[in-house]
């Protein structure tokens, strides 16, 4: 039996993407829906991969399937190609089974000549129509199969009507298009060296062959290339019964929603025009009404069309894209496809199909776009604000969310500014964690340099407070002003921020809260319910630690003691404690501080519950601490008893020449080891404070930056060693865990010993990314852009995980790691614990958590669910 | 058949090891071989095993085999034990398979008791040396036995000559050491509560039970912790018929190696003392003879022991340091192993066993270590200098050899002045790039700051030039003073630092050259006959090159380019290069950088002839090579036109957090594919001068720091597009090899599909430890030092690869590289390549040539070798 290549629409269905294209497919489904479709047939995408091994021709018995069905269309339709009574003219369009740009675009009117243009006129009664709807054949023919651009007919058309001193094509008449015509077939022959093809099959063997040929077009190539589609998947080529909007009152065409896909409520939505077709749409010269408006119109059609988009929906289970074409007052669907949707829109029409009962939430899940959710955990401003406004400067999209306040240039000063009443955002060339107290203050963050991974975008994402980061502005500290666009503004001046887009504007533009509907909360139920990947949150403060359960964290996955040690009331003897000469004076300043760290876990702890806390001792080096200005140095000499050079040698001791491949870490507490017991004893003693509360929680200790199980056990010897002594002061025990971060590739490659030490990992994506590329996060600025300009690399890899790389040592590290350790609990920190696929890479990886800003937990949440239900369905 | 736990000597041989211990086997290859040895018996490894399991008792069927042993004994030598006629006396000796500190010392003359002294006395007819010998043997039984300690039987020792107002031993009477011995036992009885034993049996028991419970003695513990032996090994007990040599002129006792073990000289080396045990050379009250002396004192017995040594040196086919003692007349081996000897000894010793036909090449290859070959490569001070000077300041050995020469502050200083003929030390806080220079001028390098892998370590072992990181000295270039031990130096002050010990003298030590003797040449060329892995040698100059040509280098593995750039005469363009606000300008700066380039290439070329040279593009990060004084910055503002703010503001641009992970490598050719374009361009230009000049060569071109395989096609096809046009414009081809470097960890793990597109891989380790670690190697000083002393790290990884996790990346990246491109050509450069058992382990791995500095390539060759004939044997 010999393949077959083509396909009567009432031969397919919606299940044959891969042989008929998506339209095609559609087109099928449609016709066997019993709605009515522009009859036709789809040349598939196997006679495409055949095209090409046949030297980029049609072969003869696809030639003879094509004649066939032809004969079909003709008898169905009761026309005949190029009739000169009644001549069958259809469009062509290409249709692959994955929607791709560059693909050839639609030729309509293909099987007019200079007799079945007669036949037209004849038929619709309508000359000028008739030669109107074969000029544009020509040109069309021309531009899109043939590749003669289209200006040269144009220009024909311009000429004309110059000519006749007319400035619209339909002031022009049939003779004038008449004349059109001729010229345009000259103006073929002129560029192609050939007559313009009278002969309908020519036309459309043509038409096919140049969708076929548009496959491989440089576009399409670079397209699949970067989309990782297969080359050898082809096109289809539908072929369809034309029908005509601009045959009168009682036609048009339109497109429409069947609900709104910005909104979700459950109304059709989209636009119509009578007496046009599409293309008029498109070129806007008339404007197009409400869809509504039609039930006025032509009530018949609009029930006809209501119904159909109903139907269409309960047999789709899911919002649909519509086109359809009335044809003196009978209702024909070109199209119909799955509509895209806002996050907001998605998560109502979702939660409304199950109510319906079209779809199980489990369908709802995975109907919603976990990135998208993004846009809905933050304030924007609004609509008219944006319209109405220029932006003055553009940077990096760091942080979304929209933000209002007066400028202030130094952490100082917002800190100052703010508590004073004012609202401000920080403006400077860079943040680094000095500026944090001022991070905190200020309502949102924009900077001159930096990437999307700077200090200031991790710090703003963390926070969940709009950023924009390197942005074309010049700031000067010292002057106090921020130049942007040639003008001048100091710290009176009014700025918006819009951290979803990167814009800034000056002067207050109107904002509006994230509307948290009833549906998301139903919805995130939902999430819950079937989600079995933990979602847990970053937090430093009780204040996170709040917010973060608002957002429906399960816990704490990293709280990161550092941010504490920054807090005004502590930095000095965390200075003091650095500076010191030796272990008395080191431990004096530890003692001092480990009733603040105490206090800071029992706030957290107290918070959360017997919800788990992960907390990672100190990480930085601790030249990040020490004071930079003279002032600050001065105070600290004073205290000390030191002079100012002293001070300054030791911060020249501690300073580094790669701080990321430095002195922190746990290697703070090889060389330190009093640091970490005071940490460990800190967390100990909160747990049991919160025992005498009635809350029974289990702390969770993280060192981090392991490289090697010997240093990890050394460490942990220090804090068990601690730990124990406080069981014993304090007369009681309480279980708690002891694990260690996975951020440097070596830990990951000998996780088999690092697990048998451990009760837990939790990856360090952030520092194990930078560690397998050999990117700096600070510096990768310089060429990071670059490479994903000239798509060197697909992603980021500070935002998407790198799954080749990176994605390798996890898996090395969970296999060895669990090997060596059945019971080892394992989690991600970082910013990737936030991003949709690489929270569904995670969980196929096997790990029982993730942690991400609060402001992420909503996207994790349902990137998990998601995970969960693709992996039950495979 | 019950097992056997005791073997008399005869019943064992050398090859017994592991049962009988090392010494154990090697008296009872000398029973055999029929070589006088005192006749005994070991307890074995099994036994002492068991002994763990018996809860640390010896059980009755083992005592009963030691009781047949000694009825063998007491027959053997017609001694009894506790006879008051004839006693019988042994020594008791522990002896693992493995030489280990910690375990139990030796017992002389077990077997006295109150009769038994008399029988001694009465055959010996010398009561003096009877009881002395008991003395001696209750305070020995007691301390290394039973625990006591040793100065309670000293202060007993002391009171009695104080007493008999005499100043040696040896002035007491035999009565005065009966008194001592009564006193002893009281001693004795005090410390342990009990009678010291009379029944011989009881003593030996008492000794091989104290022998086995050393084995788990807290310092052997550890000593098996640290170099991974298996505790379940076990020690044996040798039991062994005392000699003496205190029995007048004709005894003696004596330590000899067969050959000089300094020099390697095929003489008898050594020491005796006549009337003399053992411990009376050690305890030095009277001088040693050298042994040729034996020969006219004793001729029989010294050419006995000629001969034996002789034998014994055929029989183990290797030098051999042996022990032994003549009593009345009649010569006893007590000892014989295979004696440690210094490289140059080594080497010599190993050439003349192949030249007497003992050993084969391939022996003698294996019997000289590679690491300490190191040794004798190098200039050094002559043993009269070091004895007879203090040294000043102490400090890292960072670069082997010695060196002289005045102070020098900066390197500005030290090359005007080895201009003007003077011979200067570069004394610096630390060095960086820009001093490169005067590193090069000067002879040796001494810095105040950074460690084993610091800037000045790393270059001065690049260029086998000696060096001295972190020393105790205070360094002024403001001030141009060298402050240490408390005093100041200038310029004028000649200094000798010695790379090989850390230590710093003042004033001209007289130095020696290295002496590669005959031998030597010798040996290397069967090293070289018998290697497969190539050895080349990284150097970036013709001087280098012409050096590592001296040293065997095969090629050249790694020639950096940003050494050349660096060089007085282009530094200047190159800066301009950099500054460059757009491609017209760099491209100009780049033209004329082209040229120098070129002849770099081309005199390297030419003195490797058609030796594989490989080229790595340019590096480091730009801001490297900006200036960092005023003045300099000034003069790139005038000759460019350009403000020095200008200047300054591109120079804080290109500043980075994190240079190791910054802008670097191929992330500069991204951004700036001139650069790569220029340098391929030189590298095949220089080629093709040579081909005119008749050597065909095959340039090798090496990426750095590919961390994806698009940037590195995206980079290659730039150069390679270069490449085509310099062969069109030259109307000529020639082959070229393309490869990169693997030394980030996503390289490795991407070797799959970087493999494809690349002829070879070069592992540059460096790099690759420190990211796999997450150690930057400059500021690893602040705790790696404290790692090795803890031992949480057991070598430092930047000198010793770390086969656990930089060798897994290594590993994968050579398997998958090899599986995506059978042909891949795989190398490594940088520190570890000279390494011995890097090298070792490389070879194994599968690569095909090892690259290092000049100096190193005698030692990488002799380790490839080794590790040839270890693969083939096994």
């Amino acid at each position: 039996m010999t393949e077959k290549y083509v396909y009567s629409f009432n031969e397919g269905n919606k299940d044959m993407r891969d042989t008929l294209g998506g339209k095609g497919a559609n087109l099928a489904e449609m016709t066997n829906l019993g709605i009515r479709v522009p009859f036709g047939f789809t040349v598939t995408t196997q006679a495409c991969a055949r095209f090409y091994q046949e030297d980029q021709k049609l072969w003869d018995t696809l030639n003879e399937e094509i004649s066939e069905h032809i004969v079909t269309l003709e008898k169905e339709n009761n026309k005949k190609f190029g009739s000169v009574e009644d001549p069958l003219l259809v469009s062509v369009r290409s249709g692959a089974p994955i929607s791709m740009p560059g693909m050839m675009d639609t030729i309509l009117n293909l099987g007019l000549n200079d007799e079945a243009v007669v036949g037209l006129a004849n038929k619709t009664n309508n000359e000028r129509f008739a030669y109107d709807s074969y000029r544009r054949f020509i040109q069309m023919f021309a531009d899109v199969a043939m590749g003669v651009d289209k200006n040269k007919f144009e220009d024909v058309l311009t000429a004309k009507k110059e000519e006749k001193n007319v400035a619209n094509d339909t002031d022009l008449t049939a003779e004038d298009l008449k004349d059109v015509v001729d010229k345009y077939k000259v103006v073929y022959k002129e560029n192609l060296g050939q007559e313009f093809p009278q002969e309908p099959r020519k036309q459309l063997d043509a038409a096919i062959t140049a969708v076929f040929a548009s496959w491989n077009n440089e576009r399409a190539i670079l397209y699949r290339k970067l989309n990782d589609i297969d080359d050898n998947m082809g096109t289809a080529v539908n072929v369809q019964t034309m029908v005509f909007g601009n045959m009168g009152d009682t036609s048009g065409t339109g497109v429409a929603f069947s609900r709104n896909p910005a909104t979700g409520e459950n109304k059709l939505f989209g636009e119509y025009l009578i007496n046009a077709q599409g293309e008029d749409v498109v070129a806007g010269v008339r404007t197009p009404q409400e869809i509504a408006k039609l039930q006025e119109v032509l009530p018949d059609v609009y029930k006809e069309f209501s119904d159909t988009a109903d139907k269409l929906e309960k047999h789709y289970t899911d919002l649909q894209d519509m086109e359809f074409t009335i044809q003196e007052g009978q209702l024909f669907l070109l199209q119909t496809r799955n509509g895209k949707r806002t996050a907001k829109a998605a998560i109502k029409v979702a939660t409304d199909l199950v109510h319906e009962g079209l779809i199980d939430k489990e369908e709802a899940i995975l109907r919603v776009g976990a990135k998208e959710l993004d846009a809905i955990l933050h304030p924007t401003f609004t609509k008219e604000a944006l319209d109405n406004n220029q932006a003055i400067a553009q940077g990096l999209a760091a942080s979304p969310g929209a933000a209002v306040g007066k400028i202030a240039f130094t952490a100082d000063e917002a800190k100052e500014r703010t508590e004073n009443g004012e609202t401000v955002i920080l403006v400077r060339e860079e943040t680094s964690p000095e500026d944090l107290a001022g991070m905190v203050s200020a309502v949102g963050i924009l900077t001159a340099r930096g990437g999307m991974t700077s200090h200031a975008a991790v710090v703003a994402r963390g926070m969940g407070k709009s950023c924009i980061s390197g942005a074309n502005i010049v700031v000067s500290e010292k002057d106090r002003v921020l130049k942007a666009n040639g003008k001048t503004y100091t710290d009176q001046d009014v700025i918006s921020i819009d951290g979803s887009t990167g814009k800034v504007y000056i002067g207050r533009l109107e904002q509006e809260n994230p509307k948290l509907e009833g549906e998301f909360g139903e919805f995130m139920g939902w999430v819950d319910e079937i989600r079995d990947m933990k979602v847990r949150t970053n937090a430093d403060t009780p204040k996170d630690a709040a917010q973060a359960l608002e957002f429906g964290a399960e816990g704490i996955g990293l709280c990161r003691t550092e941010h504490m040690f920054f807090a005004e009331d502590r930095i000095f003897q965390v200075r003091k404690m650095i500076i010191a000469d030796d272990f008395e004076t080191r431990k004096k300043a530890l003692d001092a501080i480990l009733p603040m760290q105490e206090e800071d876990f029992y706030q957290i702890y107290s918070l959360m519950k017997e919800r788990p806390v992960t907390v990672r001792l100190l990480d930085p080096p601790l030249h990040e601490f020490l004071p930079k200005e003279d002032k600050e140095i001065q105070k600290l000499a004073d205290d000390l008893g030191k002079d100012v050079e002293a001070i300054k040698e030791r911060i020249s001791e501690l300073a580094e020449v790669n701080p990321m491949l430095g002195f922190r870490g746990l290697r703070l507490g090889v060389i330190y080891p009093e640091i970490s017991r005071m940490q460990g004893r800190a967390i100990i003693q909160a747990a049991l404070r919160c025992k005498a509360d009635g809350i029974d929680l289990v702390p969770e200790i993280m060192i981090p930056l392991s490289s090697e199980v010997k240093e990890l056990s050394y460490v942990k010897a220090e804090i068990v060693d601690e730990i124990e002594k406080v069981f014993e002061e304090k007369g009681q025990r309480i279980d708690y865990l002891l694990g260690t971060m996975i951020e440097i590739p070596r830990a990951a490659i000998t996780a088999d010993e690092i697990g048998k030490v451990t009760d837990f990992f939790s990856f360090g994506t952030n520092d194990l990314t930078q560690m397998t590329f050999g990117f700096s996060r600070d510096d990768a600025g310089k060429f990071l852009p670059t490479y994903l300009d000239k798509e060197l690399l697909e992603k980021d890899p500070f935002q998407v995980l790198d799954q080749k790389g990176v994605g390798f040592l996890v898996e090395t590290a969970v296999e060895r790691g669990k090997k060596a350790n059945p019971k080892l609990h394992l989690g991600v920190c970082g910013e990737h614990g936030g991003e949709p696929t690489t929270v569904k890479y995670l969980y196929n990886v096997g790990l029982d958590y993730v942690s991400c800003s609060p402001f992420r937990v909503p996207i994790a949440k349902l990137a998990a669910a998601q995970a969960k239900i693709e992996k039950d369905r495979k």
